[in-house]
């Protein structure tokens, strides 16, 4: 994308804390003490220690935006920061807190969406941000090595001269770290065009949880000597261990990059549309994005963006945002022209009508309708959020099944849910389900819970497309994954951390 | 590719048997006995079996294609070859000789040039060949879902009118297997373009050593709910679990194909040109092939491919083939043709002078030039492979250091070493580097080995790019992986087969 928003964190109005009681994984675990203190600044500068403990004593006010997430749902009581500066500081730290059984929480730009980057009780927060050098980068292989603290803004920026980008690209850029992004297997905006981690990762520096470093960050593309083992930590939300440095495969900037915003007559065209969008765009398609109406008249009634004419989009049940990026832009123009005509020149066209960006300005306010619903969302009430994978064709039902079943319950009206709305990645499968309430209740998520998570698993969906399950899904992980499945992820946790101190009550029930 | 090479197996003359004594590995192992035939024939039919031993008493003649290996360098001496049908079938097969500790080795196409795919003793040799089953295809994601003993082609074809491709195309297509594919995390052709089967397999079956089935074959893009298990088995040469099941996210077929082949002074132009060639192709590049002068000379000499005309590349020392895969042809070709144009009109040219593939069937002979380096340097004489991965301004270096050790060795003469030869995908970092002897002897070997292992390693490279490590490279991992590293395969290893039967003695030291 062309611009960059700026991330406002929530007010820090706690809402009810979720924790009534610990998880069974942080049963054993220590809290830290003064003495671990009095070690940890043996090796640490003062600057890389915040502790209400003595002999630091900072104030609480200053751990808060650390033991607090983005959502201001979750919320730790961690007594201590440490920011260590190296890879080596990583091992000595969580070597001590292995052989002392104190908790470990791994905190990228602690901007995740599922309560995982902070502490469930008082474990202790180890931050990546002083971390953040870029080791290396080889302009003819676009292979780039960072530190894992290093912002996500910051290596675009980095990479911009020398026209190459990262292949990731998410509405956290401004604060997410690229550590983080790996932990969480981060999908956004680019996946589509460019993949997941999983390909463009090519090498991971971890330590883990006996402070052991492994180092597999190589700058290689291929490399077929034995297991992958890189690939378990990512998406593996800092509970096998804590990502210190990253290699990873950059791609080509875009010469050109154009977009266009359609108005659908009914949801049952959004499929062929994509079809034909696929096989006339191929190779230069880089967003497809879906939007139902009612979440389309919320970011306009809240300035997100600039809407179409609203005369032009009468009638219209649904829209789609369209992305190309390409080496060309005549290239590019004229493919994206002959899709327009042919699909306005069609006897019964799939769209009513569209908008063509033909200004960098107007290619952002596209964007921007599309990038500003969840603030949309967000202004109109209490978002339950679902961040749902479920086949294509299903997306309009779950929306519509959502809705029936809440009015059933007699929960859709002002005072309840005001609205239940769908947008996503069509490309990716990948369906944000919002169903927006005058405030959180317990009815509310009862009538929500485990009735969403059953119908995706009806659909053989996945309950977590990309967000991850932190702290906030451990008990939904059954809908997506067999039991045996869960039983081997068990296995592997218990290899890596016998004394479970990594990330705990994150991710497995 | 436009075209399919048919394989011709290598005549089964004997050559020196590598196995002077078995890896301890397969010290606890039984052999298979006509108790266990007896068992097998409860739930397999005759068909499904193929043994030495009574009852079926088939000559052994009718197992020398399962125990000999496509290069014919490597030789098991199993009596048995199971063929199921069924993932349950797999999984009972499985069961018992996790219980009997009977040795097991999955074999696909058997097409794998590292000497995995055959037993060391008289391993059990489970053949997926019995399951050939697409089981479903979306056209609207992309999504392919097939048992694992479908082979490449078969999946290229059956995807040909629904026009998507496998993201995935070598030279073995006509036999080897996508579940073979996946065990070796193959490269190949396409690598360039559609990235690595990291990326782009979805999903897996996989028949665990004790005969658990994992289920993973989920048919989403994106799905962050915990480990990502099949990751383990993406390259782990059947030394995990058996796969089943292949759920792969296949891509749009290009409209159009291009390719152009250039003839280039010197190396050192290589990587300008690849620069070069990236920034204007873009999107559309998806091979840039290197092959150095002799590789290319002894191509011509045996007729591979249509040669260049030899007045134009007198002076030449190296060769450089450049495909487009694109969604509109005029538009690829004037991009090719821009690039080629700029390239001629520089002040100082890369290049000497190039050959653009005017129709379908110069396409064709512009790769088959390619395609048949493999076999014009088995023609030659006895070839040392290396497949390896090094930075991409070390490609020539590797071959001319090699030379000189071979030449201060007194190896380098008609007798001994005819040629040394580098050629392979630069855009991968992936160089084969082959030593092209008038025999095998020890001489050579100890000449070679550890040596290019060493030189590798100087550069942080890879031993094995994209071949694997099978039985040929257990001793040589230690050059691309750390200590820490072959420790953790090892646990992992322990943790999914701690009685050692699949596939034992492949992979790790
Ligand atoms: C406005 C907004 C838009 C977003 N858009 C998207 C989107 O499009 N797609 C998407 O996938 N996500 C999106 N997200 C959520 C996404 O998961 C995060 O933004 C990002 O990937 C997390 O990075 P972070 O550095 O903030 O990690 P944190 O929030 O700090 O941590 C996330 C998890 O990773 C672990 N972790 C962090 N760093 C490390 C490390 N170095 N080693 C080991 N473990 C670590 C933490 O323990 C935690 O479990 C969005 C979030 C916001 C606020
Ligand atoms: C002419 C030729 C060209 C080649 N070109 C390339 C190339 O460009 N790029 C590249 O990467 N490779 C290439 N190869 C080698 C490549 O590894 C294999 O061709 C292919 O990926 C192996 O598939 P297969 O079905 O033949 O597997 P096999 O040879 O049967 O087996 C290979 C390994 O995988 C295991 N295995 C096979 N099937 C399964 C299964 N279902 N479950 C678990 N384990 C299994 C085996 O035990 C063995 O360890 C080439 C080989 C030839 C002969």
């Amino acid at each position: 994308m062309l611009f960059s928003r700026q991330l406002a964190r929530r007010p820090l109005i706690r809402a009810p804390r979720r924790w009534t009681h610990s998880p069974a994984a942080l049963a054993g675990l220590k809290s830290v003490t003064e003495d671990d203190l009095v070690h940890f600044a043996h090796f640490l500068p003062p600057t890389s220690i915040v502790s209400t403990l003595s002999p630091s004593a900072a104030p609480s006010s200053e751990l808060e935006s650390f033991n607090n997430d983005w959502m201001n749902k979750y919320h730790g009581r961690s007594t201590t920061v440490l920011k260590p500066r190296t890879t080596e500081e990583v091992s000595k730290i969580v070597k001590w807190c292995n052989e002392r059984r104190i908790g470990i929480v791994p905190q990228g730009g602690n901007t995740g969406l599922v309560g995982g980057s902070v502490p469930i009780r008082d474990e202790l927060i180890l931050s990546l941000s002083n971390m953040s050098k870029i080791r290396s980068f080889d302009d003819v292989s676009g292979i780039l090595v960072a530190d894992a603290g290093c912002v996500l803004q910051s290596l675009t920026d980095y990479l911009a001269p020398h026209n190459h980008i990262v292949p990731l690209d998410l509405g956290a850029k401004g604060s997410c770290q690229i550590g983080g992004n790996v932990s969480t297997n981060a999908g956004g905006l680019r996946l589509l065009r460019y993949g997941s981690l999983h390909g463009s990762v090519l090498g991971l520096e971890v330590v883990l949880p006996d402070g052991t470093i492994l180092d597999q960050l190589t700058t290689l593309r291929k490399d077929n000597t034995g297991y992958d083992l890189k690939q378990l930590f990512i998406g593996a939300e800092g509970t096998l261990g804590i990502v210190t440095g990253v290699s990873i495969l950059a791609a080509p900037a875009p010469q050109a990059s154009n977009n266009v915003m359609l108005a659908l007559p009914k949801f049952e065209n959004v499929l062929p549309l994509y079809k034909e969008t696929k096989r006339q765009l191929s190779e230069i398609l880089s967003a497809f994005e879906f939007m139902d109406r009612t979440v389309y008249d919320l970011a306009v009634k809240h300035g997100q963006g600039r809407a179409l004419n609203p005369e032009d989009v009468e009638g219209a049940e649904c829209f789609v945002l369209v992305e190309t990026s390409g080496g060309k832009r005549e290239h590019d123009e004229q493919k994206l022209n002959s899709l327009l005509e042919s699909l306005m020149e069609a006897d019964v066209p799939l769209i009513n009508t569209g908008v063509i960006a033909t200004s960098p300005a107007q290619f952002s306010s596209l964007w921007a309708i599309r990038e500003g619903l969840t603030e949309a969302v967000s202004k109109e009430g209490k978002a339950y959020k679902y961040d749902i994978s479920v086949p294509l064709y299903k997306f309009q039902e779950v929306v519509d099944k959502t809705k029936n079943h809440l009015q059933e319950k007699g929960l859709l009206h002002e005072d309840a849910v005001k609205y239940v709305v769908g947008y996503g990645h069509v490309g990716d499968g990948n369906l944000h389900l919002n169903v927006v309430a005058a405030a959180y209740t317990p009815e509310i998520e009862a009538a929500l819970e485990p009735f969403v998570y059953e119908l995706v698993a009806s659909y053989k969906g996945s309950i977590s497309a990309e967000h991850g399950i932190g702290a906030m899904k451990t008990h939904a992980l059954k809908y997506s994954k067999n039991e045996t499945s869960i039983e081997w992820m068990k296995k592997i946790k218990a290899l890596f951390d016998p004394n479970g101190i990594m990330n705990p009550g994150k991710v497995l029930p």
